[in-house]
Formats: structure tokens, sequence, C-alpha cells
């Protein structure tokens, strides 16, 4: 077979490559991060390269472009992945998210981490008292705690002996939930009780945001945010699904993951100086299809009609195992889901807004690239899923980012002028505009006239230039939005609005019904509830109904890494939610149809929106 | 440093080792067994073997002779390790052991095995009944009985999906008890259900025995016993235990016993046409040190005042993390034990004999290398061990042999002439002598003064040789019984009998308030409690209060892999059990001393003894 060398700049990385291998695939193995939003189907126009060949220079898709010679490939700054991590600190309000003591009084969910330490000093064996060490280190256990059922893996039991009577019978001992038991994951000569740490995660298909936690004290010593590498191999999960199934595609979607949560992990310890080995255990939620690839679980019969993931309720598993760089017997815990497209997010979301005891109807719309929407109450729950797409999140689109700093989150446009006055994340100088500034800017846009309902660009001035992209409006330098932008917004806002009008028609009822609006996103700080409505994105309810609840996802895993209780409650809510397939309601398709205008085809809807 | 080839005949097996390597730890490493009863002290004079240089040959121990040039040494069968697996199936009475329903019923234990197979049709997933692959596994194993706790590994959740689909929804899951939960540890595609075996063990210090059970008809295919290959580091515990702890030691004991188990499996499932794949479960009895070695856990501490094991409850673990040859996945259980000296075969004897449940003062005496006597009844269990050395499992005796064919398990000698009619187990030709074989020759040699009350030989006769290990009496052509063995068996003996005593002086009573006394040990078919009584080994009661019940720990092992309820049961025995360490107590050593007398230095105990 004829072998070809590619060589990428300006990093200079060569590997060689079989004929006929597209320069993406080339790029992923040569571990070159390059945006392919479509998966490698060669509609999105992420991965633009430059090819040289000779003086000359030719831009290519590189999921479009076969090797078949030696190559040097320039991928240019706008084709690559964000792989910054980045500090969410500056983004949550210092009550709410440094202290999780709070959020887990409010919900009457006792302090009990999934991983806790306990300092004992044992009595030593004498003739009269010659239990065995395990027996010795279980009876001081249970004189703390009740514990039904302890376990210990042999690693450990082959350590005791020595450890014991080295420590001079005082050890840190971390006991574990796993599953249905409690488990002795480690066993440490003296008092190491004051230093027990937990990672808690978001996994989202485009972005993953995790936080350190001080088990002890329930203080989040940092919050850190990463684009999915993953999103090399497509930007949504049935393309992350296709890709699994190809030859070796599992294990690389396993490692991208893995990747991007250990590059925060070190980060995040590095910075509060936290020794990994004080890392006990770490919680996950994520959709169905993360946690699937997390554990490295074929996701394929996800996408396949009946839609039936492998399982929603996965075991709890050595960080080792998993590949993730915490202490190496930690456990790894996944907060359950409950069908193929409402996964354990869902579940810790509805968790943490409070929203399975609330006496009033409510309903959870989490805006993500896979959204999704739970209604009930403290008697019932429904959910559904919608494909939104990564819009919100601020990827896929000409000039979107994520909620951090420099990012526009709010405009204002001067009818008159058309003048922008955009204000950033930490008032840095602009350099994309996140999730809640397209929401802004949209809005902004209709009330200004400068695109009509359907999202076309409509006003004619200097702002509104053509490029080989369509019309586009400029916000400030080079920061743009073009009509695919705005196409691309109008798809997402639809996919969410149509899928909550669908799951509370379903119930019988009316939108009017719902008292209770908890909106979650990784928007950052605020999201603007009453743009959200001009745009269509969320229903035209009375204000004060709403509350914006940020990565209700995140919260949850924190207050389930902190709590048993927490934890118990999250199964109980994933086992309580009744799931609705939208893809095959025969009702979906016409109130998605009908949502694809600015605020909706049916004005009747929004009554108070007036452009 | 020097290396020197030494050369092992007649296997031809050559092996490098540095210069004061003893031959006998070469022959261990170049897998030559050789008998090492005292574990290389140079005492016990098991390990000779004939060293070539030239023409000349000279005999050395081989504990004793540092390799200092390139040496051939031959190993003459007589200082080999009887490595043959034999079969059991003869000495076993068939209603009893054949098949173990019966013992289960009388004990009213449920058919309940520690692994057991269900054939699933699931319905297949539809839009209607979309739960997950797990999911849908455990609703339909929980119509078939309540599991409270279910789990399931990794391994197996990523190949649900694929197998599920691929067999047309129509699998096998085998569940085990996993400590306090139940795992689904195999699934295979079709109905496999018929098929489904189990290995229950006892690993005795000289004698391993195993049995394969069907575990569906609760029929027992075979029985095998074999030498413990460990015996090559010593024949008692304390030998094991001091190896245990040299360079590399604890692996190669592990080795050893996993190596003897698996080629008893080996033989088993050749025999009995069973594929390995369908043993998914293994049960083991032994004493404590045992169960370390065979978990690779360290036993040093078992013999350092004040004795603590590692642990007595031990983990579940894989049978491919531990090492032996059934299905990978299939899960090994060990019989928990009570202290370092009191292990899992005597809570198993305790509950295959009933002594556990019995109104009755009753005691259970297991004659073994690690001997151990139980006292009580239902209300309350003592227990202590005696040291009795391998003496009556037939090792460290000049003509000794375990119970197997050609064994001479009984003899009569002609007060007159002195003459000798032994009977062999399967009428074989006469190849050794084993325990009960021993046991009724010294009552003879006793009642026709061929030895007197200490055991030294006093007759004159054409029967009566000197050799160079002193007197000897020749039972027929070679084999012989000499000063030296009397000794042994006087001592051994002694420590089982004085260790009784003691235990039942201990509870404030008197040896005639005991109403039933278990005899257990690896005899074969039977045991002649009269003869028994006669050299001191037994007490002195009415005979109908004994009943010999063989190995009691592999019948134990037996009931506790077929059910749950007896598994439950042996926990309970093990934590209810009260263990007194004799080599501390003051008393013990008076009590052994008066012992070493045929039958004993107090006739007034044995006042139905007359010679």
């Amino acid at each position: 077979m004829d072998k070809f060398k590619v060589t990428f700049l300006p990093e200079n990385k060569t590997i060689e490559v079989a004929k006929d291998t597209t320069i993406l695939s080339a790029a992923i193995s040569a571990g070159v991060s390059i945006n392919s939003a479509c998966g490698g189907d060669g509609v999105c126009g992420k991965c633009k390269v430059k090819i040289k060949s000779g003086k000359a220079e030719q831009i290519h898709l590189a999921c479009q472009s076969p090797v078949h010679s030696d190559l040097e490939v320039e991928v240019p700054p706008e084709s690559r992945l964000d792989e910054k991590v980045i500090e969410l600190k500056d983004l949550y309000s210092a009550s709410e998210d440094i202290d999780a003591s709070k959020a887990l009084k409010d919900q009457a969910f006792k302090h009990s981490p999934l991983s806790a330490k306990f300092f004992l000093k044992l009595p030593k064996p004498n003739l009269d008292d010659s239990i065995s060490d395990l027996e010795r280190l279980y009876r001081e256990l249970r004189k703390l705690q009740s514990f039904p059922v302890m376990q210990t893996g042999l690693t450990n039991i082959r350590q005791l002996g020595e450890l014991l009577r080295d420590s001079d019978w005082q050890v840190t001992v971390t006991l574990g939930k796993r599953n249905d038991t409690v488990e002795i994951v480690l066993v440490e000569p003296g008092d190491t009780s004051g230093k027990n740490y937990g990672m808690a995660f978001d996994i989202g298909t485009t972005t993953i945001s995790g936080q350190l936690v001080d088990l002890n004290t329930m203080q989040v010593l940092g919050t850190k945010a990463s684009y999915n590498k993953q999103a090399s191999f497509g930007s949504d999960v049935i393309s992350r699904i296709i890709y699994a199934h190809e030859e070796g595609g599992l294990e690389k979607l396993h490692s991208a993951v893995i990747e991007t949560m250990n590059h925060m992990i070190h980060e995040l310890t590095t910075e509060h100086n936290v020794d990994l080995n004080d890392v006990t255990c770490m919680l996950c939620a994520g959709n169905t299809t993360m946690m699937h690839l997390l554990l490295s679980v074929d996701p394929t019969y996800i996408r396949k009609e009946p839609y039936v993931p492998t399982a929603n309720f996965l075991p709890v598993v050595r960080a080792k195992e998993a590949g993730v760089n915490i202490n190496p017997r930690g456990l790894l815990s996944c907060v359950p889901g409950v069908s193929s497209y409402v996964g354990g997010d869902t579940t810790s979301g509805v968790l943490s807004s409070g929203l399975y005891k609330e006496e009033e109807l409510s309903i959870l719309i989490d805006i993500g690239t896979n959204g999704e929407i739970c209604l009930g109450n403290k008697d019932f729950l429904v959910a559904c899923a919608a494909s939104a797409g990564p819009a919100f999140e601020g990827s896929g689109l000409t000039c979107g980012m994520r909620a951090s700093r420099g990012a526009i989150q709010e405009v204002k446009i001067n009818p008159k002028d058309l003048k922008v006055t955009p204000e950033t994340i930490g008032n840095a100088k602009p350099v994309g505009i996140c999730g809640s500034g397209y929401i802004d800017l949209i809005a902004e846009m209709l009330k200004a006239g400068i695109i009509d309902k359907a999202g076309k660009i409509i006003a004619e001035n200097e702002r509104v230039r053509v490029s080989d992209m369509g019309k586009e409006f400029v916000i400030v330098d080079d920061i743009v939005i073009n009509e695919a932008d705005i196409e691309n917004l109008k798809r997402a806002k639809a996919a969410i609005y149509s899928a909550g009008a669908i799951l509370v028609k379903h119930m019988g009822l009316e939108m009017d019904a719902v008292k209770k609006i908890f909106i979650a996103g990784g928007f950052g700080t605020s999201l603007d509830v009453e743009k959200a409505i001009e745009i269509g994105l969320l229903p035209d309810l009375p204000r004060k109904r709403f509350k914006f609840i940020g990565n209700s996802s995140l919260a949850g895993a924190r207050q389930i890494i902190l709590s048993v209780d927490a934890q118990k409650c999250a199964d109980e809510i994933a086992r309580k939610i009744t799931y609705f397939e939208l893809s095959v309601d025969p009702g979906y398709m016409d109130q998605y149809m009908a949502a694809l205008f600015f605020p909706h085809t049916d004005l009747k809807r929004f009554p108070t929106v007036k452009f």
C-alpha cells in the first residue's frame, strides 16, 4: 500500500498515512485538532486548510481531500478547535457557587460525599483481641457510622497487614459509594482526612464544565470549561455515534473526552495546589451518548429506531479503568439518564432546579447542543429532547465563542443609525459572540429592522456587507453575523421552542398552565429572558415565572458528589421521568416548521412581542 | 556474579543459577518437585538427591547443598512429591457424595447455587417499550426472582448491545453471588442454561481435594485429590509462612497452589467432558494460611504474636484475577475463617456436620496437618487448632501415602507369629500406608507387644530389622514402619487429643459431657474408631457417640456452592465461633506431654483400653 507523508503547519507535525486517507483523518491521527462540525460530510465548511505545493497555496476542505502525495498542510486559526481551558470563576456568583452547602441545605440533603475520609486510631491487637486486620478496620468504622454492606478489594487487603503495622495502627480510610455498596477505596498511613477532593463534571456534546470541590468543606475551589475535544469528530451526538462505529472510532472518541477532562483536572489541581492522589472521586453528568463514550460503551443503538441505549444506569468504575487522572483507585460515577436522548444532565438539572418537588407545574428548558425539556411537578415528570445544535454554545457560527472573557454577551443597536454597543464578559476587548449575545443580537436586529421575521438581512447600511457566505452585519471590527448564522440560530430556537410546546400539548395542557420556567444552559452570568421571548426561543409567559439557573447539570453534579442523599434522589428522578420521542411524533414537524420565524408564524402565541 | 548450570535427572532439565543457590531452590526454579517437609532446615532428610561427578555419585540433602560448579543431579523417586492427581470416586459412598441434594435437604438449605444460569427470551424493544438494554435484562430477571441489588461490570455492558441483537434477544445470563450483591457474571447468546458447573475445593496444607459439581442437578461428577505443590516449600503452615516472606516467596506459593488446582480442574473437566467456560464458580475452604496464599495475601502476621490474619472474610474475586482456569469471569469465593489457626475448613466442617444446630454438646475433630477441634452446640461454639503435622495424611512417613488405590488402610497382626494381614484400598497390590492404616498398625503393634507404650520396638522377630533410620517393622515386601515414624504418629495423636481435652476443660466440662464426636479427615472410606481410641487419638467414650464424616470441609464447600443459604449459615458460624489460642495456654504443654504415650500416661482416661 502506498504511504505518503503529511506535514501540518505551523506545528510541523509529520505523519505517514495510506493513500486516499483524508487530510482530516490524518490531522486527527497526528493530534492536530481541526473543527469539523458536520463530522466529515463536507457540508459545514469548517475544516478549511491550506495545501502548499511549491510556492502555490490552495484552500481545501480537509474532510474532502484525499492524500495522493506527500503534502504540507497549514491549518489556519479559524479552522482550529479552541482547546483553551477557561476559568469560569468570574461567571458564577460567589454565594451560590463557591459554597455549595447552601444548595444542599435548601434541598435538605445531608453532607455525605460519595467518598469520605475517616482517620482511625485502631486499638492494637493482643491475645484477647485478635480479630483480623480487616475486621478491626470495619469495627472501628462502624463505631462512627452504620455501614450495612462494606467491601474491600484484594489490592487493599494485600497491603493491609504491613500498612497497619508500619503506620502504628493510625490510618485514614477513604470510603466510597460503589453502586449499592460502600467500598474501602484507600487505606493511607497517618491522618490525611483533611485532604479530600472531588471533581464534578457536566460533559456536554460541545462544552465540558468541571469543578474541583473540597468534599470536607463543601467549597468549590475552581470551575473550568473547555470545548469537548470530540468536536473534531462532528458537532452533534449523531455524527459522534456514526464515527464511533468506524474502526477504532469508539476508542478515539473515548480518548478525546478523557483528554479534555484530564487537561481540566490538571489545571484545576495545579492552580489550587491539590495533589491528584487526594482527588478521590468524580461525578459526571452528561447526555446518554456522552456517558456511553466516556465509558467506551458502543452508542450505535442510540440512533437506530427504537433508540435504545445500552444502559441508563451505568456502573461505578475505578478512575484508572476509565483513564482519568485522579487517584487511580478513586471512583467515577455517572448520573443516571432516562433514555437515548434525555440523559443524566437532565436528571441532574431536574435535581438542582428542585422541579421534581414543586407543587406547581414547572418546566426546565436546558439549552444546549442536545437540548432537553422536562415538564412536571412533584407528582409526574415528562421529558423530551430537541436537537438544537451547538449555536447557543457559540459553536458552528462565524464568530461564535463560549461565554468567557471577551465574549459579547449583550448588545444594544440604535435603530436610527444601526450603531452597535456591545458589552463583553469581563469588559474585555470583544473577541467573539456567545449564546446570550446572539439572542440579544437577533432581538435587536429585529427591532431595528435589520432583519425580517424570516431572518433575512433587509437593511441597507454601511454595516451590512456581502461576503462569500452571503450578507453579513458588522458588530465591531471583524466580528460579524451573517445570514447562515441567523438561519442556524433560527433552527436552534425553533427546535427548543417547539419541543416544549409539544410536551405541554401532549399532557393536554395550555402553555399558560406552566407556572415556573427554569432556563438552563452555559450562557454565563445571565440570559435576557425578554429578548429570548422576543426571538421566540422561550414562550411568551409572565416574566416573573422565569428563573435563569445557569448550568443546572453541573449544579446537580456538585450536589450529588457532596451527598449520597442527593444521589439517591437523582436515581429516583431518572426512574420517574417518562420520555417522549419527538422524532416519531407526527405533530412535531408541524410545530417545528411553524416556529421557523421570529418569533413564530402564529403571532397569537406571542401577544407581548411587538416590533 | 558466578552462574552455574544444574541439570536434573531423569527429566534432563537444566537451569542456570547463581553461586551458592541451594540445589533445592534450583529444583524449585526448574519446576522439579522435591519433597521438603522441614522447609529447607536440613532436619527432615526428605530431599536426598544424588550428585553425579564423573563416575562417582554422592548422596546429599538438596536443601543443604549450595551450588559451586556445574552439576548433574539425580532426584530419586523417594525424594519426589507425589504429583499424581488421584480419583477419589471409589472412596465415597454413592448415596452421599454423588447426589448432593440429600445433604442440602437435611439442612433445609434451598438449592440456589453461587452462580446460576437463566435463559431469557427478551421482548424486543419498540417505541413504546424503549428502556435500555441493561434495564430490559434486569426487568426480565426480576420476573423470575427478586434480586434487591444487581450489578453489572463494564466488560459485560460493553458487549451487551451487539450481543442482544446478534442473538435475537435470546440470551443466557449467569448471575453470581458477589459478597453482598448479585452480579451479572456472563451474558451468552442462546440457551446455555443446561451447562453450569462449579468446583468445590478443600485446600489443605498437604492435600487438596476438589469436586466438579453440576450446579443444576446437584450431582457430583467427580472427586480428585492431589498433594499440594506448596509442600516443596515446607510441610506445615509455619514453614510456608516463613517462605512467603522471602523474596518472591509469596508469588511462588501462590502459583504452586493454583497450579495444583488447575491440574485437578483440567483432569476433572476433561474426564467429564465439561467445557472450562461452563465452570462459572469456585468455592474454596481451607485453613487461614492456605486462603491467604490462594489470594496472594501476605500471611506473615499469622505466625507472629498475637497471631492476627489480614482477613478472615476474604472478598470474592474473579477467577482470572486469582489465576484459576475456569471461565475467566467466573467467581472464586472462600469460606470465612475464624482466626489465624482456625480457618474456613473448620467453618465448612461445622456446617456440614450440623454440629452448630445440635441440642447436645458435640465435638468436631478434624484430623489434618493443621488439626482443628470445635466444641459446642446450637448455643455456643468454641474452637482451637492443633499442629499435628502431615502424618495422618500419610505424608512425612517412610512409607506413607494418601488414602488412594493400593494404600494399606487396615491391618491385622497375629500376636503369635507377628504375621501381618494388610487390606488395601481397591484390593490392589500394597504400595504404602495411609492414615487409617497407620492407626490400625499402631494399635495392632501395641496389642501384639511389638512396641511398648512409649512407641519403642521391643519385639524380636524376623520382621523386625535395623536400618540406618533405626529399628523398623516389616509389613509386606518393602513396606515398613520405623521408630521415627511411630514417634511422628505419637506426637500427631498427642497434639490432637490434648487440644480436644483442653477445650473441654476450658469450658468447665468433663469429657463425658460430649455426646457426639464427629471425626473428619482425609482417611478415605473409614476410620476404625476403636483403634483410634486404643492409640489415644480419640477420647475413650461410648463408641456409638462417634460418627466418621470424612472430608467435612469438602462436604461443606459442596453445600455452600449449591446454596446461598448454606453460605449465609457458614458466615454466621464463622462469626459465632470463639477461638482459643493454645500456644499461649499455660496448661496445654502439660496436657500434650501427658499424651505422649499410647494411649496416655493417665490410663484412667482410657478405662476400656487394655493391652
